[in-house]
């Protein structure tokens, strides 16, 4: 079985609650759904565990307020390799109205200082070595740039690993000048990247393909209710996922589908049962609040509506 | 000196921050300010104590979280009184928009079970005989009917003690009814307990007599920027603080005046004097993000601004 890892620089508590309605300049109580240890690496982490998949986690933690995280790597079994930090992780306030639009607030944690980063990129080089799979997940934190970001992307890249990158904005951008292995934009970010909108499927496709076309073996979009692309140099599949009867939270739907992916990937699935899989998990975690999957056996019968088509290939 | 105690049954972390807009179903980053140990009886012991009073503090804590909260009352000198029960102290999340809008964002944190209540009350009773003053702040957790905690506030008026009893909705209107010494709803407040709006201030001063009429030896109103009222057996006096140039966030303005106005009670203040230097804590409060005054000295040039008018008596 092939070894995975997962890293997350810009760790976060998720704060998270559900509303009527967000009523601006008033005092509004929140149904409180919990406050979860969380950073999106660690949520692929987490369903890739539930799913029965062995996992290392690292990047960095606010030495102030890292209990509830130590817990969870404890109670999960995950192998811990975070880099503690002077400060606090950050908070996420995310916010479910009735209608299924999710606001998030988010706040500001611990910022990187030079040393931190040099000792990270030293000491994980070093651990990577030792995983076939690095998911990269999520944005950077305060103190490191997308350059140096790209340069460790890169010496990952060199080291032998096959470097997932699920990342927005400067981070992605610059991220994807490394030539990841597998990345994982969603719509928006990809439009972001081709600087204008892509209304249809063949202008999507297009897009995927100008980014395929640098250097970047499996490009797949998440399109959310409308499904996903995966184009590789085999073919190019897509997947629809039912229609969700019962949004209560698209938190964590990325997370699940990059786990998702990588579970087929380490369990040899093919293109199509892969993306199947992973658009499972994903619509799967459209209807809870909280991320991870608590019995795989639910997944069977939404696994069973998902819709493949071999676009090409 | 008067020995002075606050209770916070409802105890929570502020997490404050700034932001321009709030863009609903967006990820929104926000300008942090910080995640505070707060909660309105905290609030008040803060500024008492950097008003230079000696205070306990008691209430509920929850276990889990609690660390900010020591670490709080040992670095400023605060006695604590608080009683620790399962689970975490809930969140508060405040944003202040540029127009100075705050948006509260309530989530819920422990529950009381009636074991902790029973405790809670045989042992607060029993300390609270040892302060002449003890100020009752906020709402009611989960657990606390409106009916216990009238219940329990007659048994501190009984045995002696003089009440300050700054709460909202059912937890006010079923406290007044255990006529506490000194009670300051704002003009909103002062509403919901009239049962209709008070839109002139001889409205606002009749809806006030009623109240104090009720056996409430102080009735105090704050009203924002127009300003506060006091009536009492002697005399109706108001207070009009200076408009503010500068408004951060309204955030512990009201906590701000009741340790003003408990500070120029135990000092033996005049009534003007009193509610004069409570509206200058108050106003002061407005200028910053976070409660408490850091420097005494900044009042003085908000205190020779306050205008005092005695309107009867």
């Amino acid at each position: 079985m092939a070894k995975v890892a997962t890293i997350t620089l810009n760790t976060a508590y998720d704060l998270v609650g559900r509303l009527k309605r967000i009523e601006l300049g008033e005092v509004n109580t929140v149904e409180t759904l919990g406050l979860f240890p969380a950073g999106k690496g660690i949520n692929v982490a987490k369903v890739l565990k539930d799913l029965g998949l062995p996992v290392a986690v690292g990047g960095f933690l606010g030495e102030d307020n890292q209990g509830d995280f130590k817990q969870m790597f404890q109670s999960l079994g995950l192998e811990d390799r975070f880099h503690r930090v002077a400060g606090k992780t950050r908070i996420n306030v995310k916010i479910t109205e009735t209608e299924a639009e999710v606001t998030d607030l988010n706040f500001l944690g611990y910022e990187i200082n030079p040393t931190d980063w040099q000792n990270f990129v030293a000491d994980s080089l070093d651990y990577c070595r030792h995983f076939d799979i690095v998911a990269v997940c999520g944005s950077l934190p305060r103190g490191v740039t997308p350059e140096l970001f790209a340069d460790w992307l890169q010496g990952l890249g060199q080291a032998g690993v096959k470097v997932v990158l699920d990342s927005s904005n400067a981070a992605l951008s610059e991220g994807l000048k490394a030539n990841p292995w597998l990345v994982k934009p969603n719509l928006r970010e990809l439009e972001a990247w081709a600087g204008n909108t892509l209304a249809s499927l063949e202008e999507v496709i297009a897009a995927a393909k100008k980014l395929k076309a640098q250097g970047i073996a499996n490009v797949i979009i998440s399109m959310g209710a409308k499904g996903s692309l995966w184009l590789n140099d085999a073919s190019i599949v897509r997947a629809q996922p039912p229609q969700c009867e019962n949004v209560v939270s698209t938190v964590g739907a990325g997370d699940s589908m990059v786990a998702g992916l990588i579970y087929g990937l380490t369990h040899h699935l093919s293109q199509q049962d892969t993306l199947a899989f992973a658009s499972a998990v994903s619509a799967f975690a459209v209807s809870q609040s909280n991320v991870g999957v608590s019995d795989s056996q639910l997944l069977a019968p939404i696994l069973e509506q998902v819709k493949i088509t071999t676009i090409e290939g």
